[in-house]
């Protein structure tokens, strides 16, 4: 990897522990309907209501609870207790209000590139909820820069290159997704690392082995430091 | 105003249409809970909901949903007709999909001002909502950047100076809220420009006259222009 300058970090499951606590929320999401349908029926529904949604609500948690709540009203046929959408609302404000658990050596790494790149985070989500998670990871003083995207598709880190003034063969980009952190960049000429996560929600998944000269597979993000130091 | 290099408008009810479509909302939202409650009082209870919500979630339609759906659930003890809710969620869904109808003389002030200034737009909201609202304006080629804020303090725009590489004496801001485009800025050392609009969220009301050196009242938009070029 040489001249890379700056280096991009997903967030979601690269820096911290993001999934399990969504699939936490959805398990017990699911058991609130159990009288109705079995769980993965509801999981099915829920992730149908995601995915229609998708382009109007986006990607984050205030989007994933506004399709429980229309999940809730199908799944029942509109005779639900107006206690499982209580609990689905708290179920929803806290995952809005988790701590923030920093994945293995997220610190070090961070700390052993500081100085000699600049470092970013680029994430999905919501506006308020990726600041206040960024915010408590108490990481922010190692980023120069957080990148909140609408979505990571081609024309989105075109726009990011742009605005840090940074050209693709310059740019590495660190993450968890094949899809949203790897295909697009490598397709405009970036560098890209996947690291796998134990646990990615089924819109992120592709089944797909990829070659390529800018593309590096690591196990662990401390593997990444050899190639960069 | 001298000295001026960067020109940062706000979106909503600055260059487009926004409070009109949300009071529509939210009376057709208060229409659906007469049996429970007078208007104003459903009114009350939903703003009092979103007072509540939002250091959690942050400015926006997706909010404005989650806080209706709260409202329902409290204003009917739980008794609410599940169609009440469907609607709540369709008037919400609407809002995402209103067109943008332009406020008066935006496009000719943008003209004028090209290539003298560098134009940004500074909003608050869900950032695919914002997003999508610049690219349906048709106004997007006008600006060197859309900086998309969770909120619209003082530090907030300390850090989006910063992001610009632009000093405070060098930066005017335009906008309909004296609380959110015009103090802060004016608090950082900027210029500030504020147009009003005839409808303003009771959360972005002060009872306040203003008089500072680098703060400039207009009627309307293009009321500027003579001071700027």
């Amino acid at each position: 990897m040489k001249n890379i300058k700056v280096i991009a970090f997903d967030a979601d499951d690269t820096l911290w522990v993001n999934e399990p606590y969504f699939l936490e929320a959805e398990q017990k999401f699911c058991a609130l309907l159990e009288d109705y349908l079995p769980h993965h029926s509801v999981s099915q529904e829920l992730f149908k209501t995601e995915m229609q949604n998708l382009s109007l609500y986006g990607y984050g948690v205030k989007s994933f609870m506004l399709c429980m709540i229309e999940t809730v009203l199908r799944v029942t046929n509109n005779t639900a207790n107006p206690e499982i959408l209580h609990k689905t609302i708290q179920y929803g404000q806290e995952l809005l209000n988790k701590p923030i658990e920093l994945l293995d050596d997220v610190k070090e790494v961070l700390e052993a590139l500081k100085g000699k790149y600049r470092l970013v985070v680029a994430t999905k989500g919501d506006l308020l909820d990726q600041e206040r998670k960024l915010s408590k990871s108490g990481l922010a003083t190692y980023f120069h820069h957080i990148e909140i995207m609408s979505d990571k598709k081609e024309k989105d880190y075109e726009k990011l290159l742009k605005h840090l003034d940074c050209k693709p063969e310059h740019f590495l980009m660190l993450g968890n997704s094949l899809k949203s952190d790897v295909m697009p960049v490598l397709e405009i000429g970036g560098h890209a690392v996947h690291i796998p996560y134990h646990t990615t929600w089924a819109h992120e998944q592709i089944d797909h082995t990829l070659e390529h000269d800018n593309f590096y597979q690591v196990k662990a993000l401390a593997e990444i430091l050899p190639q960069l130091l």
